[in-house]
């Protein structure tokens, strides 16, 4: 008799990228250049203030305390206050990236079928860590035509169950880079009080808001010790992707006791990524404005360059490295695969996520791409002029008539 | 209305080491030193050719592809084959340290509500990975008098239930150290295939047995190809607890496809420990008997000295690095708590881990201590002596009388 895998095993999402990844390998083994544009991996280096500290590792690179080092937490506390976040020691968690924070996150505020409101689209992970703790997400769909701002509160009041436990928010939002204004997140904070839910905020773009704008944490409104559960990460604001590690910042002691618990029983968090993490407190005021800058030029890049194609359509995304854009397609996988097996301009194409990866609903996406603009200008320059010949080729090779004219789903959103 | 934590946040298992800590930094401002045999942190150096792997890092600290780098895998690949198993690439996925692994094979095998069978005294964590996944361990006990190895089948036969999924067996024992004999091993996994289980089997200590003997691996017996999920790390073997790294070792294909999809949901394991983890390539063939020589002086040091104890009972522990000694108490954690604040010989006491914490049958454990051997030699001496002096310290200043008076407990158990 054969064991069988659980039923949430079967469940389990793979990801959207996956189908892609041998076309890219097969488009480099034929020559061809691929711009990846598809995730987030920023290629800056990851600052030398923080890749020096592993010189002054241990001999015995032993556990650490479960919710992290004493000066990993203390520079972490640091950093919030630079942000204008207040916290004790023990309000800070810290996690394998902020991947594991979500996870701490989720199975503290939601049991076995339990829901979490979240507006899609979404980071295309949160379905993994939903499936393993067994929570079902309910979608709220944002839309290309407001910026993929929040839907108004009526829709959140209706998605509501007995079962609901917690709202999910990205802000600023992987995959959109939509940027909610303040008035947004106290209408959620709101909305979460009133119904008893956590409000799980996914903070870790946080610094990466360019147009002078900040974002408004979680953590920054009044009233909601009780109800906002911060999930961090290094991973983006320090191009350290690939050291894993984050944390779960909340006041809330019920919260923060279940995450030290789950902490306590994985042992500890990575202790060289903590080592590397201390070097953050040596990068002195210039760090953070440069890296917004370095983005925002990058964004205006692509934003100018895409915006004038035709049959393009997106608002100016306000954060994060990501926007979701429109393309004058029937089926963004196939264009994305596309790109890769059957297109190539002067030497190159370009490596894009097909939306539907980001969206719950079934059928949404499909003529929508994400877009991370994680290379440097001159890259997303020619990766501008690739798309720009690509889509009419595209069209052509799929027989969808010239760019003009619209299909029925750009005709109606528009 | 204030959110609520989950229904499994509020089960969650706190760390049994967790009172005790406060006590034993108590103690250190005493100026009492304290021995600790209470933690699985060998204070052996991490290899210096591992170590050294991170001269090697690149300026980007990137994600690594989810399932481990090409060069992990295959150097995990060579060291499985070293030890007579033939596993492909795919079949390894490289997890953060072994407690990801566990957490990934538990969800990939079993659904909430599902029971596992376990071995008890076992590894305290396990409670916590089986809450998060919402699993119900049924214990079946192991007894002192057996040296802890493995009760009769039709213990294991009677255990079953339809919820049953999968066996989780710890070869070498954490916190027994026993290392089960191949028939044992191949009986459990007759058991598996005949009630259609997998036999989840962690192998962590694998190469830490002693008197010249081997583990034997559920991944050596045949026809365990869709039984067999071995969980690894490698902390112990190379005393690298802190960086994080193991592995879902499977040829189950599709346990190891839900562990992918689980690993790409996460993103990637930590880059900075893969590459450590290379070193290992490097140590020669004398680097793991200096190890086991090295363990097995220490498990001798303690042995000799423990059994010579009044009311002391213990059988030669055959491998890891701990033992569970039954110590002539009522009250493990009182005599544990006892140690660290109300007793000192020489300026020094040690700190044990009151057995309580390795079983799930509330009452067991209550007269018995797991110790591990991870100080050196002298250290270990010094321990012995301290213990010598605290039992019957400890019997006195509670009022239980000689030691050579046997409680009903000990009576009954001889």
């Amino acid at each position: 008799m054969k064991p069988q895998i659980s039923q949430r095993g079967r469940m389990m999402p793979a990801s959207p990228i996956r189908k892609l990844a041998p076309l890219a390998d097969a488009a480099r083994k034929r020559g061809t250049h691929v711009y990846h544009l598809n995730i987030g991996q920023p290629d800056l280096e990851t600052p030398a203030a923080m890749r020096r500290r592993l010189d002054s590792a241990p001999s015995v690179f032993a556990y650490t305390p479960s919710g992290g080092t004493a000066e990993c937490v203390a520079s972490l506390q640091e950093y919030y206050r630079g942000h204008g976040i207040v916290l004790d020691p023990d309000q800070i968690i810290v996690t394998t990236g902020g991947s594991e924070a979500i996870l701490f996150a989720m199975t503290a505020c939601a049991g076995e079928g339990d829901e979490a409101l979240v507006v899609e689209p979404f980071y295309t992970n949160y379905m993994a860590f939903a499936t393993m703790a067994g929570l079902r997400l309910v979608p709220l769909r944002a839309r290309a035509e407001d910026g993929f701002h929040l839907p108004p509160i009526g829709e959140w009041s209706r998605a509501l169950s007995p079962r609901t436990r917690l709202v999910l928010l990205c802000n600023p939002s992987n995959p959109t880079g939509t940027v909610y204004r303040r008035e947004e997140v106290e209408t959620i904070a709101a909305f979460c009080r009133e119904h008893g839910l956590f409000l799980v905020a996914d903070e870790v773009y946080r610094e990466l808001v360019y147009d002078g704008q900040t974002a408004t944490s979680a953590l920054h409104l009044p009233d909601m010790d009780e109800v906002a559960v911060v999930v961090d990460s290094l991973s983006k604001r320090y191009s350290a992707c690939g050291i894993r590690l984050g944390c779960v910042a909340t006041r809330n002691r019920a919260v923060s006791d279940v995450c030290l618990r789950m902490a306590q029983g994985r042992l500890s968090p990575p202790g060289l990524a903590q080592l590397v993490a201390l070097g953050a407190s040596d990068l002195g005021p210039d760090y953070a404005p440069g890296l917004v800058a370095e983005y925002q030029a990058r964004r205006d890049v692509l934003f100018d360059g895409l915006s004038q194609l035709p049959g393009v359509f997106l608002r100016k995304p306000e954060g994060a490295f990501y926007f979701v854009a429109r393309v004058p397609v029937e089926d963004s996988e196939d264009f994305a695969a596309w790109l890769l097996s059957d297109f190539s301009f002067q030497g190159a194409t370009v490596m894009v996520a097909p939306a539907p990866g980001f969206y719950a609903t079934p059928g949404l996406g499909h003529d929508e791409v994400r877009i991370a603009y994680v290379l440097n200008r001159k890259d997303l320059e020619a990766s501008v002029q690739i798309l720009a010949h690509a889509l009419p080729a595209y069209r052509t090779a799929r027989a969808l008539g010239p760019i003009g004219a619209p299909t029925g789903a750009t005709a109606e959103a528009r």
